[in-house]
């Protein structure tokens, strides 16, 4: 490890291989002058690295490796297995990618391979060892990045070989095809296979069973995380430091399994200004998976784009908020996409901290007014963690399942989510999936869990309301299995007799004739769908107002032990969720300054962000520090557009 | 037949194939609750009936269609001819529905095997068989449904079969090929072929010829003809029971043409609670086709969608309007699709009259409240029909015409119908094709029929106009051949000479700045066309006014022996064109309310349907009585917001 | 040549092979009535002259070309070569295009053939030379015209050959693979070639490198400037009259390459009314490319459209300025297409002259009195030329450039100078593409000319600023290579020296926050893109506003030798650069009126052109002659809605 440099960390993903070698000390320079002490190097460098299959060539990322070592600069070292070069797929063809409609894939962008093929994953773990042999032990390397933004890009490949590996995979779910037949309802239309070898994945072109197409994304889900797996277990032999994959954010991707091989959650993300506020979700999706900080791999520097600056303008300020969030929500890094830009070549005009003539872009400032304060605040920020009593379920059971079958006109599960986890910007939350533990939360969310009783978590919920957890569940809650099916002997599995309830109706079409009416008089706007419920033991939070539904409980409330279980009928808006949720602010705020409450074993304080450019307050309960300025503040503090404060809680 | 159950027929498609045996009781014990009296089963259930080819198993069905007959739920059995089992395409890959490129369609949907293919029709033709065998003399069956919504899909089979009986197809239409060349005009862009054998079908990616995609349309059109004509002839020797097919809307398809073959018209539809009033314009197209009721054999109980929930929000009320409708305008049966929601595979979000759970959905009374009033009109509605005095042309020549050269951008041939026939909601019209029968009509409306000069209409049409009969033709009639092909002696085939005019221009661009003039002094707007006219032996009823055609005549007028022909040059408004055809609404009434006029031997009454949830009147002139209340009317009676009033004349 | 027929001409595409050749002599007939004097016959006709390989038919030709010369109709023959018959594809299928991704184009429509493949080169030839045989010395014949609207449609041919010249190709642009893969930057995502043998065509359905898709577009336009090369050549040996090629006007496409082989440049154009001063543009980019007045060799008559009449109304008068337009701007001649709508076909909705019925539209009127017009000012056209003191470059080079990387989301080039070239709507500017020489003018403008360095212009540009020549250039310019990358030692290959800045930042995303204040005082709008100066030897002529790159200069000024350059660094209203150029209009009038100047030896004038159908006017500097009416006319002038007026100036 490399001792000089202590986190937070604040770089860029670099690609030393596009220029001279000589130009890596002016680099470094720059990297010094910005405070910057943390770069990604090798990803994509597989052509430089094997330029012919079996003849490698380390030479020149030594040389690179050791002068950001010697300048201190921390170094984050990638597989390059997402950009094979042209020898792998002109000598083993067979190694493309196939789309849906049996069309090969081109080489001449990436990730144009078939994930499963033999041939490419022992080239991959040869690389992949290559790299471990050379670099694994290198006191510059803090950590290591697998692969490139991994996930089922397209339909995925319909090679042969991934057709059988699909076949197989099902036949070890359902075990016999007549259960498979019996689980999909296959009598319908006729469409009951003879046998697991007759079945062929979902075609683009064809109206497609929905159980076919979610197994099939479910699949691809099994193959990338084994195919990152693979890549992790190769190098553990040569390095103690932390492997981790560098995800998006679609979450039909299960992040959750994905990282159960991996040491460190990485995350890629690129949004327009506006849309600042909503980053806030990726955070706390990517703060629980492991017990440990999270990195931001990549985010844009002043903009994104491939072949034009996309993602509209974003003012002054906002690339240094950007940066200062995930930090202070749980990332012990972020990292931009890209150092220097490329003059060539695919993403030729996306966004850098160095144009290609390698002069500052103008949000060099704002990145080295980050890196300093992320110094001065070094220590509060490694002595202290985000901590949440609130979590919320993100499920990719559930976003396959939507993203297959999304039950109702224009719904869209991940819209939907960080609609609702908005409301939650004063106090902290923790998104996970459905395999997390439910300890040490007091109250966890269940909005549009599809699917309830998968990695136990139907009889882990149970057991932790009967000892007192809150727990607030649905709408569309427990109604569907892991292959898109619907009960059949209710409209959940259990949440009718767990929750006292009978479903008298159900509506799943969005209208603005119905609203609820709470037991405390409150008129509260209803979305998505409407479950009516007749009350079996529960009381009634809300009923329904409209010409169809009028006075059938909307949202109902039962006690389980030392427990409550709120049953959901019907889409809410945030802020009511977060009042039903009886969730209380860290700190009282203005709605434009995100709140994050950070705790440690000595030490405590409070972030406070401003993410819509405009004016806000926050208003302090004690005595603070203001660890940037030095100043002790309390009671109402403005909070200025863009602005970043960190207040470290005083004794007494 | 089913002695027991009487006309009107209310009920839902249903697939006991999907559930266990044993809940057929539960089911029939719904129905009776509802009032339902007739389902619809096999449909799609050809894997259940032949598993594997040459093994047959309808124990089950005979099982479930026995216990409906004791239940006295009237039967339709449908063959399953939609959906054939994977068997056939893996034992006779032939059989696949091949797309245009090349590429064969994939098993896994529904409607993926050619139409033509020699091996398929004689599967085919054996199930039909085996189920006419079986079930043909089965006093629970009071009619047949053959395959399901059947269309040329896509753009039709591209098989080598296909393909060579396209070039015969063509051959008997033109004899040579210097014909077709001709009537074609092949000669420009030198397209001529050398020989019927060189000629290919339009590819999607090909910017085509439209006389070739209009022939491809007609012949995928007399291709479904023949296959729905094989099925029937092969039920015929079993069943005395009345024949049909489910059609879907398109007007492409030649209703007409398809039930040359069948006994009762059949029809599905499914739209948005907005559209309701438009789907008269579906009754009155069905109503003409067959001299005996026709079958609504698919609506939406609740909403339609397939993965998701679609055709927005229905208020309270809608669903009973909807299933009125068909009945009240010369159906004798309204069926749901469906009656219980398939737990999984495609269309699983689909409205239904049970949820998956076996549950009503909240439309449940208002199907029972339409059952019970079809029971207190069903001698009324037996004894009395709906017939008209007007009829409007609706052609699937001119369909096609407009489908592969829309002559003016933005142009919608179906759109324009439904507006132009909206107007007529007060008085009965039929909807006919160029075949019917003219006879009987007042006034014949032929807006936008392209092709007067096919099925005898020309000299039939004259003939009764000769008789006594009100033309009203036009705009963009008599323009084409129905190989998509102008006329060069002139812009009409006959309708200069016959209405006595010289078209001195014609402007095909809509634009606002062109209006008539009628020679009552109003002012109309017109629009899609301008056709300007000098009278040639005609007069004026319209001129146009604006800066390029002023003072050129818009509608000529021209007495013809006892009758009379209007040209019209340009798109008219539905109310004006009414006003035009000089039509009586059967009934004074507010704009939101329908009015059926029926008539029989010895009754006669009204029926008013309120089609936008909206308070409105009817005006009676005489006295009624209330047939589901009982109480007698006159004058004026309030029509409340989605209500249907059935009010039989009382004598004197 | 047909001495009896003077310019300007005044005509149609005329296609008789279409129709009973008696027809000619009913169409000759109208032509008179019109004042029509040329037509284009034998597009697309090579059915006609060639029905089955190697027996050719020019009988009727003949006989057309003959009464039209007898009738004192001047005639434009065509080259077939964009429709060869069936027998092509038939027996030589290895001549049909073939698609990105693999399938070949299906005949059926026109264009579906590979441009290089040499059996359909050969059959190229041979009927080229037949008509050169059969016509090159036709006293009717004044030009020729070369295929039709040429241009690399889709994604251009893939086929076996096509891949390997473009291999061919590449390796004569980069010598070296090391030089391209250097070039190119593929190192990054390791997509280095091995050799020229393995580059493979971009797909559609790949992300593809931008540098390897801007060379597939310049590799298509060589082909294709080859393929119409070759005919010119061919027909040379047999014709005196001028060879040209009627083209369409995508901005990649190179129109002054196309032309280096051709006599007379030829455009065809089609806009919405709403667009008619617009089509200025096209005749600015036209005239400079011969040294001889070019063609307008297609324009709709009344509407556009395939299957249906499209692109809007045209209000009375529309037809009559859009016919004088081309000829007041510098041509010779004015097309419509077509003479006589075809009856069927493809194309069978678009507006003509004659309808398929032969009769008039109402544009007639308009025609003729357009061709009246013409030759009342025959002389004056003839003796006079359009000269302009301003040039402003549209540059090929860019145009790929921008279609594979337009640099900022939105960014369109020709929409751009479209824009900027509406400004100078009352003087004279020619738009010239960077091989043009700069001679004789005064000015130079240059925006987002991305590529200066080409066709010698770096140098020549210098010189000529240093002998006394004003260059207003940016933004965007002088940022790329003609191979699609950026230089890496500064943002421009030489402008920050050439004028004397250094760019501090660049930030290339639209903004509404950022605004100009000029050394005047005035503040400007700007867009697209900013480039951030520091002086260095230029005055700052503008300076940004805004909270990101407030104080920088962003127009830079600096006098070179006799001349100046100035830079631009962000996007300009026209009416900025209008003043910034300091231009002069060569006569005060209205903003609907456009303005152009015309000089002779020994005539000089102005044309007045009403392009808005709203009043306008015109201040005349002096006593002129309105060649029209033959009125004498000074000092103000009223234009009507849709006028022209021809005013020579009189001596004195």
């Amino acid at each position: 490890m490399n001792r000089h440099v202590r986190p937070p960390y604040i770089g860029a993903a670099y690609y030393p291989e596009l220029w001279p070698l000589a130009e890596v000390e002016n680099e470094i320079a720059r990297m010094h002058e910005l405070g910057v002490n943390c770069v990604r190097v090798g990803e994509f460098a597989w052509g430089r690295m094997e330029p012919r299959e079996g003849e490698f060539d380390f030479a020149w990322l030594h040389e690179i490796v050791d002068k950001l070592y010697a300048g201190n600069i921390a170094v984050i070292l990638c597989t390059p297995s997402a950009t094979p070069p042209k020898w792998l797929t002109d000598t083993y063809p067979e190694t493309l990618n196939v789309q849906s409609g049996g069309l090969a894939s081109q080489f001449g962008g990436r990730c144009h391979v078939c994930k499963s093929s033999p041939v490419m994953r022992e080239k991959n773990r040869i690389i992949t060892r290559k790299l471990g042999e050379e670099f694994g032990k290198h006191p510059a390397v803090i950590g290591w990045q697998l692969d490139n933004e991994i996930f089922h890009y397209g339909n995925g490949c319909h090679c042969p070989l991934c057709q059988k590996r699909f076949r197989r995979w099902l036949e070890q779910k359902y075990g016999t095809i007549e259960q498979l037949n019996a689980a999909w309802g296959a009598a319908r239309w006729s469409l009951e296979y003879d046998s697991f070898d007759s079945i062929i994945p979902p075609r683009h072109d064809t109206w497609n069973h929905p159980s076919l197409s979610a197994e099939w994304l479910h699949f691809q889900d099994d193959t990338i995380c084994d195919y990152i797996r693979e890549q992790a277990e190769v190098l553990r032999a040569y390095t103690k430091a932390p492997i981790g994959t560098d995800m998006m954010l679609p979450l039909e991707l299960s992040h959750t399994q994905m990282n159960e091989s991996l040491d460190v959650a990485q995350v890629n993300h690129y949004e327009p200004a506006a849309d600042l506020y909503k980053t806030a979700f990726i955070y706390d999706l990517m703060r629980p998976i492991k017990d440990r900080p999270f990195w931001n791999t990549e985010t844009q520097a002043g903009w994104n784009g491939s072949n034009f600056a996309a993602c509209r303008f974003r003012p002054a300020g906002n690339c240094y908020v950007n940066t200062w969030m995930p930090v202070a929500m749980g990332a012990e890094m972020n990292l931009y996409w890209l150092w220097r830009a490329h003059p060539n070549g695919h993403e030729l005009a996306h966004g850098a901290v160095l144009t290609s003539a390698g002069r500052y872009y103008h949000i060099a400032g704002e990145i080295a007014r980050a890196a300093a304060e992320f110094k001065a605040c070094s220590s509060f920020l490694q002595e202290t963690r985000v901590r949440s009593k609130i979590a919320m379920h993100s499920s990719a059971t559930a976003a396959v399942n939507f993203a297959v079958a999304p039950m109702v006109e224009g719904f869209n599960y991940r819209e939907r989510l960080v609609d609702l986890h908005a409301a939650f910007r004063h106090c902290n939350v923790d998104l996970i999936d459905t395999a997390h533990s439910l300890d040490g939360y007091d109250t966890v969310l269940s909005p549009y869990l599809t699917t309830v009783d998968e990695n136990g978590l139907k009889e882990r919920v149970m057991a932790w309301v009967e000892a007192g957890g809150t727990w607030i569940v649905g709408p569309m809650a427990d109604t569907m299995t892991d292959y898109t099916a619907k009960y059949t002997h209710a409209p959940y599995g259990f949440l009718e007799e767990f929750a006292g309830v009978y479903t008298r109706y159900q509506l799943p079409l969005e209208t603005d004739t119905i609203r609820l009416r709470t037991s405390d008089g409150e008129e509260w706007p209803a979305s998505v769908c409407y479950d009516a419920y007749e009350l079996r033991g529960a009381e009634s939070l809300a009923v329904y107002e409209g010409d169809i539904l009028a006075g059938y409980t909307a949202i109902a409330g039962r006690r389980v032990g030392k427990g409550r279980v709120i049953l959901v009928g019907c889409g809410l808006r945030g802020e009511d969720l977060f009042r039903l949720a009886g969730a209380v602010p860290s700190a009282e705020a203005s709605q434009n300054v995100r709140v994050v409450a950070r705790t440690g074993e000595r030490r405590e304080g409070i972030i406070a962000l401003e993410t819509e450019n405009a004016a806000g307050f926050l208003r302090l309960d004690g005595r603070y520090r203001d660890l940037v300025s030095g100043e002790e503040v309390s009671g109402r503090v403005e909070i200025a557009p863009y602005a970043v404060r960190v207040f470290e809680k005083l004794a007494g």
